[in-house]
């Protein structure tokens, strides 16, 4: 498994892994924020990935979108691959609310994080572990949430 | 075909259509900057479209991306699908370098848009398509450069 970014490793807690991907929720309180990370070496953008592994990432960045849009009530997903400062591929789904802290800007750079309580850290990570397993064996999508970095 | 946003057609210019998208060139001179927008009516969010779309907006998102990467000699690609403002689904494609104005910041929000001169804009939107010509006929991807909507 390739090892992930100690930047990664340091501001996310490792939920599990789809086939493809590591599933990470960043520790910012401020908004409900996941991440995949392609469990691939040296790569840096979505094109590098073989065509298999874009079918794939596709797959998974939408199930997760569909499944946190509907647990969070989101108003709306933002979806996207920068990479500017850490540069292990990584795709972050932000859960967005009409009245969340940053909208409607992108929430990067806009606010610090804001930490969680070990309480409510927990209750996130359960309810979007529980939500997966029951949309993953409905689906034809795998899921191990085996944390394998934390 | 799909009536595009009237904020998309104010602030962009319209390149020509990949079998799903079309592609937009951002009239912001402080980056090159593109945006695939699907060619389907009320999709918000990518998980919104079918799973034959989703696997044909990869590739074209990825056949975008290798190009301007290669043609402006990026140092990172940006991909974004954000649409807080713009409920439309389109996914940015921004050609970042280390010394632009905003690096290593997301660019949303940071700058006011640049005007482009019109001579700029000619090269720029030249630029992309002559090689997006010559890439799309190497691989299996159509192309049609009618603008149709500016």
């Amino acid at each position: 498994m390739a090892d992930l970014h100690p930047q990664l490793v340091e501001d996310c807690l490792v939920l599990g892994s789809f086939p493809l991907c590591r599933l990470l929720l960043m520790k910012d309180a401020n908004y409900p924020w996941f991440i995949l990370v392609p469990d691939r070496e040296d790569i840096r953008e979505i094109f590098q990935l073989s065509d298999e592994d874009q079918i794939q990432l596709i797959k998974e960045s939408s199930f997760l979108s569909a499944v946190i849009e509907n647990e969070f009530r989101a108003d709306k997903i933002n979806v996207a691959a920068l990479g500017n400062v850490v540069p292990q591929l990584h795709i972050h789904h932000v859960v967005r609310y009409e009245d969340d802290i940053a909208w409607p800007s992108p929430i990067w750079g806009k606010h610090p994080a804001r930490e969680y309580s070990e309480e409510l850290l927990d209750t996130i990570a359960n309810k979007i572990l529980n939500a997966i397993k029951l949309e993953s064996s409905k689906q034809s999508i795998r899921f191990i949430d085996s944390p394998v970095d934390s």
